[in-house]
């Protein structure tokens, strides 16, 4: 009987067998060291919660899946712990309490007390960040005795936004279609909005913006706010707020009104009412983010307002409820002579102190669109009285879609650890983002999702990560890019510490090749245009000035680069003397940025001993080169590794090596017309013409 | 120990429980009946293969997972059977040998002899056609003891058709996105493709078209025919064959030509060499789908030249290879004196006997669009000289998208088994199709798709149903709905007798439920504009006259319906004499087809004994009423279904039972103005105005 019982389980499990990654870092598969298992279990005997609301109730199922599957056994969840010790007990603090005094609202205690381990906080939300934190340690095999384990998230609002369309599409998405059902929604509640709610939540988001910020206004409408009520109860164990984004014009468009201007008593009637309707079916709404006035997007500029008269507003419809706005900063006219650069921080910073309280302005990584690197925004620092949130990009729109691996914290880590010098040395934009340097009331962090309807849910398995690091990252930034992708490979890919230390080797070099065999040397913006997909450094035509890439990289007989120093557009101006200094001369300036600032002489001789053009062509092939071994370090983790995944990866890295040399001899021919000087030894001439790889983006242009 | 393995596998097997609809029709879970399953077991104790190709392998395969997963047994494949008995032989017979005389080059023969089960056909094909019908024996738990089953598909080309645009979306999908990570190929092979191609020929079906036929000419470059061929590989060995939708100026476009002139000497001596090269890295490629001068697609007209100038050069090009060419019949020019109806009959017609052989002009079931009832296209019986081929739509375009549960058999079975009396009576569409009236000597049948990424494959789990179905009738229209359904629900959702009763009957009635409550009585064409969502009567504006639904409807203040009669557009004159008699007059025609037909006075009292104005609102009443219905059937049968599946479908039933009435407020206020009649007794009028419907059909369409 046994046997046939284990038979039909083999069976059962057969299917279950090949990973598809659908779990991502959260698979509490069987610990298979015993002795390690039975060691956990000794202090994992019983789960006692003792309070009850629906935040603690998924802290201690979520618990009790994770020690089931780690551990192999079924632990009990029970009121409370009365004299019983050896187990975990999650427990909200009254605020006097000793172990939660330091703590933020939504911080962590984890202590080992009287033989148990407390999980503790002011909130249920902190419980539920302590819960997962534990479990953290399991999986990533850490001891779970004599602990002591204390955090508080660094800023406040911990989002992501998807730019995911009504129509199911995701503008930038490359991961399948949304996971959002809007034709099925309120009635039918996909079961995958949990499990994208238990993601989030274990790496401590507590907000998400559902649609696009190119929004569409059928959110501001009663049919479509019962379906984002919908959802938002689904997220609502999870500690999680649902945003929208706002369609500028919706009094019009939605109110049958005449007019959307920002200071009209109307229309402010209308965004009240409309807040006030929001609020009645989702009381914990979170708030607004807006794009307005920007590429084509509606906003107060069309009725002779500011962005400040347009956020205010909204904050002011706001007022009586918790939500917050926030209001981008992503703005650039179509201006030949100017400096795309420079375009959002001269029309956001004679607004500094402007602003309601209840705004934020989210401000890119970057000053132009989230390219390979960027300079930080010359916005941070320069706007003290406004708090600004970063909104850094998950979805690979600029890093190769889901067929390149790119592991982005330690491009974010680039940005936060970002030296603004606004208040003097150590002015980071971390400090900036997370309030300490301004003392920012509100604070934030937002990432473009990158996730999507595919079953691993971000198209490449290594993508997960970069999921993954921003939760982290915008809990507490001071997280290194390294010990980030340990946590994540142990979690989601492998224990085995050799092939841990392989895979994270590879995480961490992977945004650096990526960089030197698309974009060497801070060249940048000559992606395919419209759909930025492969090499097109020489488009030259395009609806505005700013959407050509000889815009960009300004090549010509003599060098290469933007000039933004004082002899060009002067963008540098807007840092302060200290950033100005690092970056003000081709001698002095790092070479990740050289292109940014200067346009520099194809003979110039750089700090590496080579010329300029020597330096950029043997970038694009070691670049290209190190694809290569990425496959070979890949290849060396197999036996470690799921084989649903390693092909995954083994697949998407063939892909990426491909691209890789076509983005090479695309840049290198392009740019030998200008510099007129041989492929520097030992690399070897492209083998096919400028004219082949064109066609090449011509066809992936096609409709 | 023991309980340590259970232990670990039952946690294995904790994710796999939930049934999310992923492994379709191809589930094999354990039969219950111990006795059942060793009696089966006892005839299944091994695998014979008698010839070694890709496609037994595949067969032999198949066999083993499914035995594995029915019986819980690994049974062994041998190469061949010795002197073993009890066994089930897999072999491709010589032409001569008795058992596959009477076969075609597809059917199967399934034998019992000398205490052995054999499984043959002529080809390979036809024996993994003969495997999955031994399996679907098993899975809908038929005896395989005495078995004597012979089958060949009726016509030859069994096509899927995907409209899957190279961005990954899908034109009128609703289950996610495309299947086809064509950034991916062809280094990386989602191992779904695979699965995709199990699931078609476990059905019969040896063909795909796997891009839209508003098609990207980007499939016509070197570049994407090597993903294409990447695809072919997989399908391969299930006797799949790729064909490619054909973007008509092509020879232009990516051929730098001048002209895509059909006879320019110039572009068919592209066109020949766009073959060869195709047929070099696909050599198996099937051929070509084209849909042209129609809805603003070029073709051959914009030379002057005809649909048969333009299918034969592409049938010419072919010539030296097996694939061959199906041109679209699905065109109508903007007039606002025709009628729509007539428009492909009056193209084609005149070119009857000017088709290469190698052309299959390509059909839809009816006149108009996928309509949740037409009457048989005028074409089928009226061009004895080209081989019709039939174009079925499973997506649901016009029929809920992936919210309504609507069992498209029997809409296939009314087309198939209408009669044209071409050559008299019994002169049936289907006997067109399957060229046994006209002697076409080619033959076949697509299916629009309905498969995305959704997990479940096609949204909602009961689309499942409709592309099993087509499947099944593409290799046998004489097959019922009733005996389809019963097999798809017995091995999709339950074996529970009185559960599988429930189930069928609910999906045999589900078509003229929604018939009811969206278009009774014949009236069509008057859902929502361009994403065809909801009902949409009062539509009066649109680019095209065409486009517009008073177009279709017609009402008035005397009645409503198209009078497609001599006093009319005379479009009734494009069928037979015995057609004409039988659709000819309102007192003869069905009450289904009577407003295709007729413009019938509100007063006119119908065969039922009702006005029409009260038979139409009656009908619309009780359709929706029929919804509620619907959801106690489904309610019944949770016991006997997995409950993730019960969930997927009880939600997805709700949501259309919220259309249901939307769609009959919508309709009975609308034509109210014009009929000026109340509500008869017992309904009551919609709880709404008319405005009130309207605007949540504007939220549906804003951007």
């Amino acid at each position: 009987m046994l046997k046939r019982i284990l038979i039909a389980l083999l069976v059962l499990t057969y299917s279950a067998h090949a990973d598809d990654g659908y779990r991502l870092w959260l698979k509490y598969d069987l610990i298979k060291d015993a002795a390690r298992r039975d060691g956990y279990a000794r202090s994992a005997q019983f789960i006692a919660v003792n309070a009850s609301s629906p935040i603690l109730q998924t802290a201690a199922s979520e618990l009790q899946t994770g020690l089931q599957g780690l551990l192999g056994k079924s632990i009990p969840v029970n009121p409370n712990a009365g004299s019983r010790t050896g187990g975990i007990i999650l427990s909200v603090s009254p605020a006097p309490n000793a172990d939660v005094q330091t703590l933020n609202n939504e911080g962590y205690r984890i202590v080992s007390r009287q033989n148990n381990i407390i999980v503790t906080g002011k909130t249920a939300a902190a419980v539920l960040y302590g819960t997962f934190a534990l479990l953290r340690q399991l999986q990533t095999l850490q001891p779970i005795t004599n602990l002591t384990l204390t955090s508080s998230p660094k800023v406040q609002y911990r989002l992501l936004n998807h730019w995911d369309n009504v129509n199911g599409t995701i503008e930038r998405g490359y991961a399948g279609s949304s996971l959002w059902k809007w034709y099925e929604l309120p009635e039918r509640l996909d079961p995958r909005y949990r499990d994208y709610a238990r993601a989030n939540a274990s790496i401590g988001i507590n907000g998400t913006v559902v649609n696009n910020v190119n929004a569409s206004p059928r959110f501001m409408t009663g049919e479509y706010l019962k379906k984002v009520a919908a959802l938002a109860n689904v997220f609502r164990p999870y500690g999680i707020k649902v945003y929208l984004s706002v369609y500028f014009p919706a009094p019009r468009t939605v109110g049958g009104l005449k007019t959307a201007d920002p200071l009209d008593p109307q229309v402010r009637k209308w965004w009240a009412d409309k807040v006030k309707e929001i609020y009645s079916v989702i009381p914990d709404f979170g708030g607004f983010l807006v794009k307005a006035n920007s590429e084509g997007e509606p906003g107060p500029q069309d009725y002779g307002r500011s962005h400040a008269d347009g956020a205010n507003m909204l904050a002011e419809a706001l007022a009586p409820y918790d939500g917050v706005v926030m209001w981008r900063a992503f703005v650039y006219k179509a201006d030949p002579k100017g400096d795309r650069f420079k375009a959002a921080y001269e029309e956001f910073k004679p607004y500094d102190g402007q602003f309601n309280k209840k705004v934020l302005v989210q401000v890119k990584n970057g000053p132009i669109d989230f390219q390979v690197r960027e300079p930080f925004h010359p916005m941070f620092g320069a706007m003290p009285q406004t708090p600004l949130m970063m909104e850094f990009q998950l979805t690979q729109e600029y890093l190769g879609f889901a067929t390149h691996m790119v592991y982005e914290a330690p491009l974010f880590k680039e940005t936060l650890e970002s030296d603004t010098y606004a208040k003097g040395k150590g002015s980071t934009v971390a400090k900036v983002v997370d309030g300490s340097l301004h003392g920012y009331p509100i604070t934030g962090m937002a990432g473009v999702a990158n996730t999507g309807s595919d079953r691993n849910w971000t198209g490449h398995t290594m993508g997960q990560a970069n999921w993954y690091a921003f939760g982290r990252l915008a809990w507490d930034h001071s997280l290194t890019s390294e010990a980030i992708a340990d946590e994540w490979v142990k979690m989601t890919l492998t224990r085995d510490p050799q092939a841990v230390k392989t895979i994270t080797g590879l995480m961490l070099r992977s945004r650096e090749i990526y960089a030197n065999y698309t974009n060497p040397l801070g060249v940048h913006h000559i992606m395919g245009y419209g759909i930025h997909y492969g090499p097109e450094p020489w488009l030259d035509k395009a609806p505005r000035p700013d959407w050509r890439h000889t815009y960009y990289h300004r090549a010509d007989s003599v060098g290469i680069g933007f000039d933004r120093t004082a002899t060009g557009s002067n963008a540098l101006s807007l840092y302060t003397p200290e950033v100005q200094k690092q970056w003000g001369t081709m001698e002095a300036c790092p070479l990740p940025y050289l292109l940014w600032f200067h346009h520099v002489p194809w003979t110039k001789r750089l700090s590496t001993g080579r010329t300029l053009w020597d330096e950029f062509t043997t970038r694009y092939y070691t670049g290209a080169d190190s694809v290569r071994w990425m496959q070979q370090q890949w290849a060396q983790v197999k036996p470690a590794v799921d084989p649903e995944i390693f092909n995954d990866v083994a697949g998407r890295l063939a892909v990426q090596q491909k691209e890789a040399i076509w983005w090479r001899d695309a840049c290198v021919l392009y740019f030998q017309q200008f510099a007129r000087r041989p492929i520097p030894a030992p690399f070897k001439k492209p083998e096919r013409t400028l004219e082949e790889v064109k066609r090449l983006v011509d066809i992936y242009q096609m409709r």
